[in-house]
């Protein structure tokens, strides 16, 4: 249980972090820009950083300092930031509320949050290929790639596409699985993955970390799923048991509570049991996966 | 106009070679996924692919063959691509006609709509970042962070959000000319950068480069809203006469199709200056200021 204390005071310190480098980096004059506000509106709580910290953490690991990992940290906020603000517009998830506040479009309109989330997306990129970002144009390069494959059409978009698609369907737990992968998986992955490019890692080392990452995002998909029955919304800081209302396919739908907290569970250890074959302190790492875990599924 | 004549086969001609590029890139075994289907089905017919012209023309100028530029001309016009398809969504420009076919989200949906833009605007990066890009890591970093700039907040992203804004509203000129430069003029001025980026050029060339960019845009938008009045709908393959109905801001609107045509010849005028102090063979460049000149100012 103190892992796990450590670990919420480390995630929280990570993100105030992470939270003032962006809102530094969206600081302008133009005040009266609607985009820009409904920009900042919707990053200036950027949520847990978890994608954040696996960045700052995964990169730490292999002596990379957080002071040079931060920009890249801030960018897949930023393209988290993004994917929330287009998925909860009327045609996709059609949601109100986001980390505890009115969602993008309820406050800035439809067209601003479309752009919103575009022009967050486009901002990730520029920073990513910035003089701000202190590696080699290489590695650069490797970073920009892995998270353009991570979030496209075969992984987050194309997640979030079958997400949309799947709604009252009959599916196989093999279906949802995939699903989630696509939607959560890939692109934490590719932040534990990031660490290992920064660090210069062999190629095995790169793929315990994405192994890892694998095995943690799809329980933390499925801790989430838990969390829309049995969570609190004002702690979750969105409305639950939503999805359950629009007929979203879960493994919690298909297989019950219990089933799929074992699913969890075991991929939880999986996560453990990869990051163990690094040889460094992966202590941070295999605490975050007991934190997880602790969620809600004990 | 022979000089016209040999620019609309050379288009033609450029156009064919970035389609066939961008059908490869998108082949894939899944057929039935239906954001994949979206995305070809909007990438498959690339307009006029003008912004990839750009990229290969001011490339050729410096030595650097259409080979080695055409997958970052093919990034353009997927950039070009997720522009046309998010702006053409209910909650932009509603529009239900693009390319002579129906809009994205007539065929697909909302949903898969967003999403295959989010993903063209993201393969374009992918791409961008990828081994297909026969440069050194250096040149390919600036080429990214140079697009990013110019279809972000402070340009593309931001032009549309304006272009939304302004509707219905009583503007000064500047306003107009502010947010077609950023509409449309910055992307393309960035295309035309990039041959100079990729060619190794000094600051000053890649000055004209981008101003001739920046004039020959802003002429290509007013162009663009004179067709909408004065121009046929079927050789547009898009609804005309709605920007009007809808009351967006244009210069047309504001000082009429005389002026407004006076206005783009200058703009002509000013991007021919500017082509001419480069050292090389800018006739490509420079006939199709010509073209644009000519699309309906004669």
């Amino acid at each position: 249980m103190s892992k796990v204390l450590d670990i919420n005071s480390l995630l929280l310190e990570v993100r105030n972090a992470v939270q003032i480098y962006i809102d530094l980096l969206l600081i302008s004059k133009d005040d009266d820009d609607r985009l820009k506000k409904a920009i900042k509106y919707s990053s200036t709580n950027i949520g847990k950083a978890m994608r954040a910290f696996l960045v700052i953490e995964s990169s730490k690991m292999f002596g990379v300092d957080t002071a040079k990992s931060m920009p890249i940290a801030a960018s897949v906020e930023l393209i988290h930031t993004y994917s929330l603000i287009h998925d909860d517009l009327p045609a996709m998830d059609n949601d109100s509320i986001r980390r505890g506040k009115p969602t993008c479009h309820k406050m800035y309109g439809e067209a601003a949050a479309i752009l919103a989330g575009d022009s967050l997306l486009t901002l990730a990129f520029e920073l990513l290929s910035s003089e701000l970002i202190d590696f080699s144009s290489n590695t650069k390069l490797t970073v920009i790639n892995t998270l353009a494959k991570a979030i496209g059409m075969n992984g987050m978009a194309g997640g979030q596409m079958l997400d949309i698609l799947f709604e009252g369907q009959e599916l196989a737990v093999e279906n949802i699985m995939e699903m989630q992968k696509k939607k959560t998986a890939y692109f934490i992955a590719a932040c534990c993955k990031i660490g290992g490019i920064l660090g210069n890692v062999d190629k095995q080392s790169l793929s315990y970390l994405e192994n890892y990452g694998m095995a943690l995002g799809t329980a933390f998909q499925i801790t989430d799923d838990i969390l829309d029955i049995e969570g609190c919304e004002i702690k979750a800081g969105k409305k639950l048991r939503k999805d359950y209302a629009a007929g979203k396919a879960t493994l919690v739908d298909k297989v019950g509570l219990n089933d799929s907290k074992i699913k969890a569970q075991e991929l939880i250890d999986l996560a453990l049991e990869e990051i163990k074959n690094l040889q460094c302190d992966y202590s941070n790492l295999s605490n975050f996966a007991y934190f997880i875990a602790l969620r809600n599924l004990h």
